[in-house]
């Protein structure tokens, strides 16, 4: 059995609306088990025929959680961290209609540079209290979602998009903090890459708490045109007998014009259909010989 | 002949004032021969008497620029251009009292996390307007900087610091549209590790317009404790005959508590003194052999 290959639906469009639906089966085509969607807000899709669309073409599902200020399971006011709460179930209860098992994301909340939030220092009560307050909301977040059958994946983010988890050290111990068994990590290498010592030891820090995984190059283009050590990657991922999806979001475009803004998200500029297919063989390529070596 | 190897004042405080200056002689006898300070903000030391306490230490210095909205060579109003311009003239004015060869850092401006402002899509027109602003700015910045016999270093910065400058391409493209003979580059492998393909490529790109360097793990904490190759960036820089100063700013502290802020600035809680010995030296000797290949 092999771990299933994503991709994030952001790759092609933001937002991903029903006039998208097509890309579905090219997804299929390029090689891709799964499509990685946003959880939809409110309207912005019809959770049925999307779930239709996906069927139609043979395609698997996970969803990515939004976070923002107003749902901000760390936030200082309690209606911010009620509604981060709330959202969590939504998105559950949205997983559970489209079939999908997993919902991940940096579900904590505390976004900071797209939130346009510039980093401050935290008092040492208030760090507790956050602590607190995340567990305490997870806690809800994750039995409720159990009860729909859909695991929730937290994620670390790099220390200019979250000032509240940034390591695979401080994911697991939140985890264990948490101690549902509904809730688990979700690994991004494009993260790991500006946060951790040495990727293949925090693969292995997180071990069987991993249930999802996205693999990104350091500058989050195409894999294997940047610098991460892929065969260390799925080393560690064999030896911790990760069989779960893995999904890449190479959504960097090549266009280094000065004064282009590369943490915005941009629309694809010319057909990268044949870079997508070749991603997803080269990551099951490497994913197969890193398995021999057991 | 070999490149002075030199240390953020950050390191170990920030603001870094008289009061401070003890650490000069502790840098020294660490093996450092530069400390690279922030271009002091007006009052906040006293220029004279901080050349006395180099000079008394026996250590070089060079200046890093403080850039932000108000004065900022690429913002849409025309006062905080001209304030950006009168910044970068102050800052090389500043070093020439002092004795600094050097002003480096982001000095084109537009600043991001840092300064609370999310990423935004740029209109085209806006884009080129910007490369116009910055390029006339760096043009009369830099023929000031000559005249007082300094030399400015653009510094690129990761995606989510600036929405202007990110890799070395486009740092190379920007200094010959400056064109100035005062104006070379500054590369940091801290934000290279998040913007580049290869980090021996970009050094080599950037070649004899390479001025300033400074020498950060991925994650920012003490060099050889993360990922970077520094076999193969001794290696590039040994190549394109690099022998200008280099410096360290290993700040990030090893403190994984859930929530705590890794952007945000923290000072020491520990005596880091061997590791920054350590640090200077293996960079010493990593030079070394890397020079021998030749």
């Amino acid at each position: 059995m092999s771990n299933p290959i994503g991709l994030i639906s952001m790759q092609v469009a933001r937002p991903f609306t029903r006039e998208h639906f097509p890309w579905f089966t090219t997804f299929k085509s390029l090689g891709y088990d799964f499509v990685e969607l946003l959880v939809p807000e409110p309207g912005e899709l019809d959770i049925a025929e999307t779930r239709r669309a996906l069927d139609d073409a043979g395609l698997s599902v996970v969803l990515a959680a939004r976070v923002n200020l107003q749902r901000n399971l760390t936030g200082d006011e309690a209606a911010e961290r009620q509604a981060g709460v709330d959202y969590l179930k939504y998105a559950a209860d949205c997983a559970a209609e489209l079939g999908a098992p997993i919902v991940g994301g940096p579900l904590y909340g505390n976004p900071l540079v797209f939130a346009g939030r510039p980093p401050a220092p935290v008092p040492e009560d208030l760090r507790r209290q956050r602590v607190e307050w995340c567990v305490e909301g997870l806690k809800v977040a994750a039995a409720h979602a159990r009860g729909a059958g859909i695991a929730l994946a937290v994620e670390p983010l790099n220390r200019f998009e979250t000032d509240f988890l940034s390591t695979t050290r401080q994911a697991v111990d939140l985890i264990d903090l948490v101690g549902d068994p509904g809730i688990g990590l979700m690994l991004d290498t494009f993260h790991m890459h500006m946060e951790e010592a040495d990727l293949a030891e925090a693969i292995r820090l997180a071990g069987p708490k991993t249930i999802h995984f996205q693999a990104n190059e350091n500058h989050r283009g195409f894999i294997g045109t940047g610098m991460t050590d892929w065969t260390s990657v799925v080393r560690a991922l064999a030896d911790i007998g990760y069989r779960g999806p893995i999904s890449l979001e190479p959504f960097r475009r090549n266009d280094d014009r000065i004064g282009v803004p590369f943490a915005q998200w941009r629309p694809p500029h010319e057909d990268e259909n044949q870079r997508l297919k070749d991603s997803a063989q080269m990551l099951r390529s490497l994913l197969a010989m890193g398995a021999h070596r057991r």
